[in-house]
């Protein structure tokens, strides 16, 4: 039976009894609008710990005054049909007010890492998800937390957040899943017109093109960066935030592909900012 | 008999197994340079707690780049002396490698109260300390947590970070210990000559008339403002940084003394740069 929580002193009572009985707690931080995408995480914990808490909340913190916080979809009752059905021991769901009450005033910054990619994109929106994790991290006391790869510099930000600050977490990143025809699951897909989803395919099939290039032999970063702008610039509707040819841990880019490399991208379309990305050895 | 820890991880595995074993830890982060002001927090520590951990570290994060960071006094074999009589469980002795490793770039930010008092005189001072003190919290994972009350802007931060970021550690703030002739302890009051010792009573005894002055029946705020300069800039050699008559917890000013003020000051005297307060209760 999964249990709702919606307090967070309940929550930590919740957390800290489990962890008494000296059980692995496995959390999932989510903002809802739940996919499978979110199910792969959900089951990696299930499988790997002895308790799953997954949390939904749309964090305010993350946002920019000209994105869409209001309009992020809430589904709160699929969501839940969902969870029921995998096993999840709780559904947190805490109040705006009980987490950021008045008078809030803490915030996490983190440095180097934030200043590329989304976080060049979007100023605040590290801040944002480092504050809200860290918050709860500290609420749901887990072994293990699960993020997706689909986000990569947010698993790298949370990364560093733990090391930094002396967190006992182990982050645990999981694949990308996508769509049949390649598209990257995303709460945000459901702002694309029926236009805009055939346009978004330009996104993964941009990347598996760019991979194939470099494994043919393709060495200059500047070339598969254009190439990947062209693939996605021919359809229709699409504006390119920003295409990264960098290094997966620290985003720095150099000239040449390097052994491992990380491409990194955003796309609006219509509504919606998409991201996706692909890892790439070179043999 | 005390124990010295200087690795973090060692410091983890000790801190988990006696929480394991229900104890409830006390922990006195210092800087080193022990006085009277410290051993009431120990003493503290020791007598509400079942073990008590004491960190000496010169914190680098917290010092201007003008301030007396290579010059800050440090007296390790004292203190290691003056701990060991105390019944002091474990001495936490971290290295800056350790805690700041290559790479680091996690910073937490509290905003609206570090916008004043020392705050405002000392930029990136409190994105320090809190930074430092949630790192050391997360691997020394006390119950309570002993500050002095000299450092009172310090000790409101640290009660808002544990509760914006959801911690669940007691901070425990304990009263000043003063000189007989009433000079607040400080681990600076050694920078002081002679004269500038002299000079120095002028902060206590300026606050100890504030107060009769209050209780007499004054009530604007800028009348004791001035009187209390006026008292300290008749000293030889002392160069006030600021006098504030505010709010003891958001530190807003007003006109008109309120029923529960705080009185805080910074003053300069030769090398050092003294810091004392006194909270007024109006009739």
């Amino acid at each position: 039976m999964m249990e709702t929580i919606t307090s967070v002193e309940e929550m930590k009572v919740w957390s800290r009894r489990i962890c008494g009985d000296d059980k692995v707690i496995g959390f999932v931080p989510t903002m809802g609008c739940l996919h499978e995408g979110h199910l792969s995480l959900v089951n990696a914990s299930l499988s790997e710990c002895d308790s799953t808490v997954v949390s939904i909340f749309v964090n305010p913190a993350q946002f920019g005054p000209d994105e869409d916080l209001e309009s992020y979809p809430r589904t709160l009752e699929a969501d839940k049909e969902i969870l029921r059905s995998t096993g999840v021991d709780v559904l947190f769901l805490p109040a705006k007010e009980d987490l950021y009450p008045d008078g809030f005033q803490s915030f996490v910054e983190i440095e180097g890492k934030t200043n590329y990619l989304c976080g060049k994109s979007r100023p605040g929106f590290f801040r944002g998800v480092a504050t809200i994790v860290l918050k709860l991290f500290n609420i749901v006391n887990p072994h293990t937390a699960f993020f997706g790869e689909k986000d990569w510099q947010q698993l790298e930000v949370i990364r560093t957040l733990v090391r930094d600050l002396n967190l006992d977490i182990k982050i645990a990143g999981q694949p990308i899943v996508r769509e049949n025809d390649g598209l990257a699951m995303s709460s945000r897909n459901r702002y694309l017109s029926e236009e805009g989803r055939l346009s978004a395919l330009s996104l993964s099939q941009a990347l598996k093109t760019a991979q194939s290039r470099i494994e043919q032999g393709e060495r200059s970063t500047e070339i598969i960066r254009n190439e990947i702008r062209q693939m996605i610039e021919q359809k229709n509707g699409t504006e390119v935030d920003y295409i990264s040819v960098c290094d997966p841990e620290d985003f720095s880019e150099s000239e040449e592909i390097r052994s491992r490399t990380l491409i990194a991208l955003a796309v609006r379309i219509g509504k919606a900012r998409l991201i996706d990305n692909r890892i790439i050895e070179r043999a």
